[in-house]
């Protein structure tokens, strides 16, 4: 009893933590096993090498699910809390990986769902040292939280537009350019837009191009709009972040630079010993 | 009388507040209603749905013209000031929602303008915490005036270099290569400028596609002027708000530089210890 | 003697300035005929209307070179220093709007040169509130010189590139798959450098389409640059901009508030009789 | 012997360094020559003047390799640390320029490896004024380098997404339009993500199309996060520059927070009249 308690936390550390050696062994070998079966199921898919090599590919499949779902075992039986592992982030994206083996059983084509596995790439960044990255990850999220409801403001306006233009072009253009419904209208204006213009659906008559030009316009220019609010409350981030968090007890100045004893505004020491 | 006035002050707490229950769940249904029918419009001009359902779909957008009509009749007679409603912005973007059903009586594709209904979903911000959001749609229109003079400087220069541009691909090119026309050309310029690309139009002659190259990194390299222009001005916006808050003990001036130590209107120390 | 001095002098005003009433007329009507004439040579590249209006497009045309012709000659007659005004940028704007029609009549296509004409639509300008316009034109202009060198930095970076990517293509994919020269395969990797993807060449063979998404995840990130480059320099600048610069005579800080009467870091006054 | 250490020392100055206007003419036409070299590789790959002048090219290449061979010899023999010269970046670069058409006379289509020369453009900005280019070169890497982690984040979670959507539309729309294996739909993924949008491969099933919109509405939406980091980065670096320099009185910190009155380290005020 007291062995196999030793044993699960010893599996404990070697799978869930990455300070020791055995540790980040294991995320390394983890994640070549996570690369291997994406390459696998990404060969499998092309025709020349599925009608080649099928055999070969289904038997790599099932062994990478069988590795996977062993490791998904393991992780329950030496977690200490398994439901709460089984409910957080990586125990849902863990599950993923098993999954879709599972559903191909049932469904014909879900055995390219295989490639959610992709997801568990995100654990590159424990085989990097991982707390700088995720900070950082935790940085940009932060910047577009604090963007949120100007980024919603913005997409409402742009869904707008573009349900407009998408209307008029079908008014305008007609079935016989290409233009067979408003939603393919809708389409077209985000391909163009967004300025990808795959070039699928054209517009043909003076004013549909007239129009297009001013959709075109319009994406140019309005692209400025989620950079800048990205960018200025980033810019606002990182100013605040070098800096020292600590109110002044003289001016209650709320930032000072890294390192200060001093408020820099009034000249008030910000610790006590410092006045005496 | 006075009864009808009370009906008439209830009804108007319920439809344009929505601070109440009633008011809250007024604007939810109404944009539902908004979008079933934006729904109907989009689904009808689908060729397979139309010939199959059309009955169906005619029926619907009556009954949605027919509602939103007995909408905008309601808010004119709850309004203590009608028409000041009519003319206000809401009132006109109402009446635009019953507007194309009558209009497609008298014309026939005039039935596709009830896609105008679309605009009616600005209403979702009333449903989502209002003020919120239209305090941030107001901040994003300040930084778009601000750097307005910037703006109509930077279009008037692109419409000058779209023109020449495409009046010289319709020199070099000719009718030959797709560029039928000097508005063509401008056509071809735009789609290239603003880097979308569509490919309908491309150049053939070396010559061609050496301006071509010209045009795409001048499209690429200039992006940057909107984006700088409303990033700029954005951050502006953003450090202002930032000043420091502090009523200056001599004249009472009550923003200043961020760290300020002294008035820059009076010169006093705005904190004691200073001016000991 | 006397009164002809007069003339030229009144002539001199309505032509050159724009503060009196009938100097804001000239000029409105010089911008009405300037984008007429434009309206012409763009409609009379159109087959059909060419087709049509030959003749009468022709005698607009020449009336138009005849107008900017007379008017040309009254500038240098007016101008009391003509040979400046000749040599100055708007004197050689408005002899190109007169040299194509001349040229038109040696060279077969200068017809359609006469859409330098456009140039001279800066002059809407003047009809605007000119001052303020040209001085936001400055203003982008100077920080577009600030970052000249890191622009330069950054060409010479993307023709490298560039180059490079389009020799590799050219190797890959060859001329069975379009790719018929160097020359083409560099047009081929700023069309994809610069995200506009026309689709008239595209790569085939797998190393190819590695390659292509190689360059586009280049395209897509470094066009941060610029920007960012663009963005830093004009934040900078406006920041700049609204502030007083006067270097205080205690500490030598060089840019103060607006309005500011004390330095906000010493509290000096910043003029003399304050100080008393 | 003295002779000869003296000729080595003559020519080092002429061929590395830019100071004396021996130097200064060396390098300008070591460019005109590498740019000789690369438009001659350039008009070889145009099938049209290889068929009429391929003698006269394979001559003129041979001419520039033995150029640059010998002035690579002179660099090995006038260096006074050969081996240091050879494994330097600039050295290597050097060999590149002689290497590709040794290799010719191997593989057959290594001739267009001479394209690799290009990277010797680099030496333009030794003909330019050297120093203030590299400096601003150097300003760029060093925003890079701060951003470097969120650019690492930013790439990984752009790679999961591209092949999590490339996998999807593969599933979608199927080898029947276009999508014939995953990295297909992947290459597909990033040419609709960067918003280039070849065309070549366009999703043809409504269901395909909706994905396809979410696609391009993210890759607009994201390309402000690589702008948004560099920028912020940029004008952190550039405000940083601009901190106020003045040294304590109190402990000599020679930087200070812009409009620091107070030494933030030792409480000093900074000027005079603050102390009395």
């Amino acid at each position: 009893m007291d062995n196999s308690q030793n044993w699960r936390q010893r599996l404990y550390v070697i799978i869930f933590e990455t300070d020791t050696k055995a540790g980040q062994r294991f995320d390394n070998w983890l994640l070549l096993c996570i690369l291997a079966s994406l390459v696998v199921v990404m060969l499998d898919s092309i025709e020349r090498f599925h009608s080649q090599y099928a055999g070969l590919f289904g038997a790599l499949e099932w062994g990478f699910t069988a590795l996977f779902a062993i490791e998904y075992g393991l992780r329950l039986y030496c977690s200490p809390k398994p439901l709460r592992y089984a409910f957080s982030f990586f125990g849902l994206v863990d599950l993923l990986a098993v999954l879709p083996a599972i559903l191909a059983l049932l469904l014909a084509d879900a055995q390219y769902l295989m490639i959610v596995r992709v997801i568990r790439m995100i654990r590159i960044f424990r085989v990097l040292k991982l707390r700088q990255y995720l900070s950082q990850a935790n940085f940009l999220l932060l910047a577009l939280r604090g963007s949120q409801q100007k980024i919603i403001v913005f997409l409402v306006s742009v869904s707008t537009l573009v349900t407009v233009f998408g209307a008029l072009m079908y008014v305008i253009e007609g079935p016989a350019h290409g233009f067979t419904s408003i939603p393919i209208g809708i389409y077209w204006a985000v391909v163009t837009l967004t300025t990808v213009g795959f070039g699928d659906i054209t517009p043909h008559t003076p004013l549909g191009q007239m129009l297009a030009t001013l959709v075109m316009i319009t994406g140019y220019s309005i692209i400025a709009v989620p950079t800048g609010i990205f960018t200025a409350e980033l810019a606002n981030a990182m100013r605040l972040e070098g800096q020292f968090k600590h109110d002044c007890p003289g001016c209650s100045k709320a930032s000072h630079e890294h390192n200060a004893a001093f408020c820099s505004r009034c000249g008030s020491a910000l610790f006590r010993q410092l006045r005496d």
